[in-house]
């Protein structure tokens, strides 16, 4: 990594929210053309494609691209469930550095139904049985981590609510948010129970929606007139995964095994980033994530969030946009909108979601029994 | 690629065929723990996996390797239609040379259902307009080629089916190959027709199936004792695709253009090839292939074939297991299948399948509207 570098040289969004009126292609067009403006590169100048996405059908990626002018070149279409954006990005990143192509782009894309994911798969004997008893559900993943949590560390509910409230009003900040209302404490925790201690308001929600992040070399990126976010320290990783067993105290012990491995690449500590994504796909996941994260202490997440120390103007702001929950979730997307939150924090273009000098950003997002870490710097 | 080198340690297989009594699990267990075997190497030396499918469920990957006792290591699902495998390779091979991982395995797997493969995606208004005219189906891409061809280069019905003839008889040379049965040249050509000149007997089959490789980096090689074979050349490409039209004349230009980038890499030309794997979805593939790869005059694949030149004991030996036609066709199985034979032969391990002292061979799989080109060295 240190000899080349990777570079992220434009991203874009399209809003998250509901559109039943546009097409796959109107959603990643208007990502994918705001990525290369903002990247100042024309179709032509990409050499690589990658789409991710979760619920989209076989070829999706080449027709992707194809609606904003890009053809002719290899696409990728890559899947890690809630992951798969910021493993689109990690391995166009590979590909980059292993001389395969100068440039590369990834789209994330979804439409997606309302309700629960489906966690589909049911030919898989571990998959099948767990369904039987019913435990296969998401919002039961963080509802039986959280419970232990509060056991264990005293964490109380309104904690988990209060990640929400702070998710609700960064949203409201953020353009491309599904979301723009603030919720109070009580209305959240007064929200329909989903799976004690998670509430409504405290899901994230399905969503349509595209964002994409233009890449290219380090030396490439010299010919270009932009803002070079640098991509210092990355990793990927799974839990162990045992048919039949969930470890239901640590569903994301990734996180901790992933991280320090981006930290050493980036040569930083966990106290040396200014602003974090992370994977708050319901409220307790802002919790855990910060704590395996190294963020804040192990046990101390809830009152840290409780504290404000979470919040743009605290000591670690996290999930600036309004997050999962704020923002919205579509599955495919998510990483993606999560570098563009950060690019647009690093070069200090954030407007009123601003953190004031941020130089080093961390992403974490989580997906298919695992998840990525990555370090971006100015 | 001079300085760092990507090795394959070990491949595997399940038989391509029907087997409606077996899981997903099934299937990769037996090609998964078959390639480790031969690797030389325990489930716990896999740092890296990518799952390549078409039609199987979201987190399909990690469930795939969890069947063979790989578990805690990042999982990739990667779909790019029937190239799937191969570029699953290449990305693998990307994550070596970039550091990422010094071990990487893929598992190329499909259960599918039986006909034409479904070309889904009909939210994108190109395909959706292609499919209103009937234009959408595979076996129709390569009728129009195949006319054009036999239009402007004389090249008749009996030389594209006579490569079905071929296929069939080294298909019942390889124990993992669907079809196990030699076919005559009238049975074929009497065979039903399909879309002219194409009969149902020169068209590949949806099947079953799975395919393994296991990768590393050169330094990494030295400590199995296996007979490792050097990825020496790479590249993948997609033709320009213009919504609305095919371009029908090279539906697989691709080839043309992403071949040469392979030799260069490689360091040596069409001549050099001892053995090759090409993308046989239909008969008049291999001939259309062959002549793009450079391994005889553009239009000449015809004769070339009718000639003997492709048999196993000719000029230059094509699909020595039978290809898609005569291995069968379980999409995302079926580029990794391909490096299974191209290894058995540069290792010697053939048997009566075998090419005499092939060292060089040459993998080409299309799929989604492009595909990949690989060359492998002892």
């Amino acid at each position: 990594m240190s000899e080349k570098e990777v570079v992220v040289l434009g991203v874009g969004m399209h809003k998250f929210g509901r559109f039943p009126d546009k097409s796959l292609g109107d959603l990643a067009q208007e990502a994918g053309l705001m990525a290369l403006k903002d990247a100042g590169m024309s179709p032509r100048d990409v050499q690589m494609g990658f789409c991710a996405h979760v619920y989209q059908p076989m070829m999706t990626g080449i027709q992707a691209f194809s609606s904003l002018g890009i053809t002719g070149i290899p696409v990728t279409n890559v899947e890690v469930a809630c992951a798969s954006a910021s493993r689109s990005v990690l391995l166009g990143a590979s590909t980059i550095l292993a001389g395969l192509c100068d440039t590369c782009m990834v789209i994330g894309l979804e439409k997606m139904g309302r309700g629960l994911i489906p966690l589909t798969g049911t030919d898989w004997p571990s998959v099948a049985h767990e369904a039987r008893i019913g435990v296969i559900t998401t919002p039961l993943f963080y509802s039986m981590k959280a419970t232990r949590h509060m056991l264990e560390y005293g964490t109380k509910p309104e904690h988990f609510a209060y990640a929400s409230v702070i998710a609700h009003r960064n949203g409201v900040l953020n353009p491309y948010a599904q979301y723009q209302r603030e919720m109070t404490l009580e209305e959240i925790m007064n929200s329909r129970m989903i799976c004690y201690p998670i509430t409504l308001y405290q899901c994230c929600s399905t969503s349509d929606g595209a964002s994409a992040v233009v890449m290219c070399s380090k030396e490439k990126a010299r010919q270009y007139g932009t803002k070079p976010i640098f991509l210092v320290g990355w990793s990927a990783g799974s839990p162990v995964y045992i048919p039949g067993e969930w470890n239901h105290k640590f569903e994301d012990l990734s996180v901790e095994l992933v991280a320090p491995k981006a930290y050493e690449m980036a040569g930083i500590g966990p106290g040396d980033i200014d602003v974090a994504q992370v994977h708050d796909a319901f409220s307790p996941g802002l919790i855990f994530k910060i704590e395996e994260l190294g963020l804040c202490p192990i046990g101390e997440g809830g009152p840290f969030v409780w504290e404000g120390n979470t919040e743009t103007n605290g000591k670690i702001p996290v999930n600036t946009d309004g997050g999962l929950i704020g923002r919205g979730h579509p599955v495919g997307a998510t990483g993606a909108a999560m570098i563009y939150e950060l690019v647009q924090q690093l070069r200090g273009e954030a407007g009123p979601r601003q953190v004031m000098g941020a130089k080093t950003a961390l992403l974490q997002n989580s997906g298919g029994g695992g998840g990525n870490v990555m370090i971006f710097k100015t």
